[in-house]
């Protein structure tokens, strides 16, 4: 309906610059989240509008993280409506509107640069709405596969569906107080961390399986890091936490759970990892900050970026050995170019920068640095559930109002890559040309 | 005894790489801090060896980071010898070398530019070893100057040739339990205070001065953030402690010593800031990564990389919203090259993953989050005192011996701006070309 009110102004400039794409991204998800949050407020369940905006910005960005303290206690209505945010917000809110609006032409290309996540590198697709609409199917149809599978393993279809959005956006807002322990079944934990990390791969990679291409896929540089990093997660932690568990079986499931949830950005949980030594709790720290692989519904700072990262060290340390031999970063068994790369390294910074001024508005009011610290990563990130206060059995309600409006912009500037929440607050933007 | 020693046997080759040159200023360091523990072990005062490879560690990179639980049972000689390290570690102890060995000649280039902290922009003096002069006598006759005032001021000879050290290598290492806050006199304080920013400040300015080039020294754009920065960082921690002060004048006091000690990298103590509220200590924690000027004793990232970071952010945010306009990085005027700009980018990187990975090893023992997180910031800055279990009223002596080991190498890397360690223990390195 507001789409429809602003229609009836014609614009007097139709042309289309970056500047524009990045701010109607931006307000956008704004948007989405304050009228996302109407139902909530309307109905009472959850009275402030603050915490019913941090509740709807944390499930469009498919963060997870949640200022419900009694979840159980929710209408199904609402819950479906706060899950459903997840499946939306994934694949991003404009390539959905893109998906099913095809005449946008050209200008959507602005809109798509800053709603993908991550340095794309293959352009395979060449059309914008082709290319949302493709990736739009797989993703409903991997979604709707992981309900049947929930299904079969005894969980209600209702809580199938729900569980589904959350793992296919990458989102992880659970609907009992307990998340997915509460169903207590190796099966449903294992197709959802399975799931969560199919959710995590990037969609290109699919559409290359798809076209038959499969070698292709499985050669990945990217895939190979994501999978590498987590298969020495989970044994990092695994020897860290032996000593808590009597079970090897338990102990790799919820291991491998929690990882797969981790930095698939997700956000479920079947253990307290608050009570797991401080190494294993840093290893899940440093995972929330690699995140998922570019191009895929998760968040972070992308797989891709954080290989480049470390390339570009080793890099530097054998020029500085060898100052005469020239070597090119290479990824993917493509050189990468000094433009790419400087945008990379651009990103970083602006990230780093960005991550310390929330840090800085969070510890005005938070109890301690874990709870700061840990509650930006979560939701700069778009994980979900931070430590301590934050932690896995806890939940955001506890901080202040400051907090929950600084960790929503946070989640928002998270999962549309920084620069278009930072255009909208830049006077630069406002003015005139 | 060693170099002489070392000298019997006639190198094969006599051309000097980077490489060499970086090994050497590594080895230098670890062979310095290990015979300069050498007395503290002999004497039975320090009967761990790793205790006091740590302790001559962070004296000879003026980090001031101790172990030792009562300083004050130590004899005045090791005393003595222990803050010696920060006068030499100030400057470089291979500066040092070059200064009163004047016929190196050309090869030292490379171990000037391992050795001096800070992306260097002017080359002030052209000449390896008179500018090492040159440096050397302004920083003795500071040193000189601020003995002389701390006497005035009170405090007995030898507390204050010590403490004159410290200053001057922005090191920290007290000499009393309760470090400055022992001598309880504002006036002591206030000189330490503008000593240390005095000693962050970079020492070619000092050479501008002394050329009677004052308006260029004043209008150097790093003296002005690090001024501002000084300035901004006390406003805001003074605002967050009031409730705890009853007298303006000792609440300007308290935090101004801090600050000052903080981002010089010093590490001297009077208030305990551990029971400060999280924002004071967020800020604190922010300045131990900002750190000084380049070309000072100071550590961190130096405020020249920390001013390019947020202006590189500042420019990428212009370039998105007018990518027309092409605006070239500037500098204290100059532009800066992308040369230099991919140098601090990937400066930056390095640092970060350096950290991330001395983070997880401490992290193995480390009792939580902000004690792992502040002892690897405190060290690899080169700082001093960091916040909980290595706070301002505590020491590193809880700490694991692997820890100790980890945070030693951290601050030698710190000291030397990383690479020189990493291409030290790369098998690269080692390799025959």
């Amino acid at each position: 309906m507001l789409g429809i009110l602003l229609s009836f102004r014609a614009p007097l400039q139709t042309t289309f610059y970056a500047r524009e794409g990045f701010v109607i991204v931006a307000l956008a998800w704004i948007a989405l989240s304050l009228f996302g949050a109407l139902p909530f407020v309307i109905s009472g369940a959850i009275p402030s509008m603050i915490d019913a905006f941090f509740e709807m910005a944390s499930g469009f960005t498919t963060t997870g993280a949640s200022i419900l303290t009694n979840v159980e206690a929710m209408p199904r209505s609402l819950l479906f409506w706060r899950s459903l945010t997840h499946l939306i917000g994934g694949m991003g809110v404009l390539v959905f509107v893109l998906a099913i609006m095809p005449r946008v032409g050209s200008a959507a290309v602005h809109i798509m640069k800053a709603e993908v996540p991550g340095p794309v590198f293959g352009k395979l697709l060449a059309r914008v709405s082709n290319s949302a609409r493709v990736l739009y199917v797989i993703y409903l149809l991997m979604t709707a596969v992981l309900v049947i599978l929930l299904v079969a393993g005894g969980m209600p279809l209702f809580d199938s569906f729900l569980h589904a959005f959350g793992a296919a956006g990458t989102g992880g807002f659970g609907i009992k107080n307990t998340s997915i322990a509460f169903y207590d079944s190796a099966y449903i934990e294992m197709v959802l961390a399975v799931a969560m990390i199919l959710f995590g791969v990037n969609f290109n990679l699919y559409y290359l399986i798809l076209i038959r291409q499969v070698k292709t896929a499985l050669k990945n540089e990217e895939l190979r890091w994501y999978l590498g990093i987590i298969t020495a997660s989970v044994l990092v932690i695994a020897v860290s936490v032996a000593s808590f568990y009597d079970s090897l079986g338990l102990l790799l499931r919820d291991v491998f759970f929690t990882v797969s949830s981790i930095i698939t950005t997700t956000g479920y949980v079947t253990a307290d990892f608050n009570r797991w030594p401080l190494i294993a709790q840093m290893v899940l720290l440093l995972l929330m900050f690699v995140g998922a692989m570019s191009g895929s519904t998760g968040g972070g700072l992308k797989v891709t970026r954080v290989a480049l990262l470390i390339k570009t060290g080793i890099q530097e340390i054998r020029r500085t050995i060898s100052p005469n031999r020239h070597t090119s970063l290479k990824f993917d068994g493509k050189s990468v170019d000094s433009q790419l790369q400087r945008s990379i390294n651009v990103y970083f910074m602006v990230y780093a920068l960005f991550f310390t001024f929330s840090l800085l508005f969070v510890s005005i009011h938070a109890p301690n640095f874990i709870t700061a610290f840990s509650a930006v990563a979560a939701t700069f990130n778009n994980i979900g559930p931070g430590l301590d206060m934050v932690g896995p059995t806890s939940n955001y309600a506890g901080l202040s109002d400051l907090s929950k409006i600084v960790l929503s912009f946070a989640m928002i500037a998270g999962r549309l890559e920084i620069l278009p929440v930072l255009i909208l607050f830049s006077p630069r933007t406002w003015r005139k040309i």
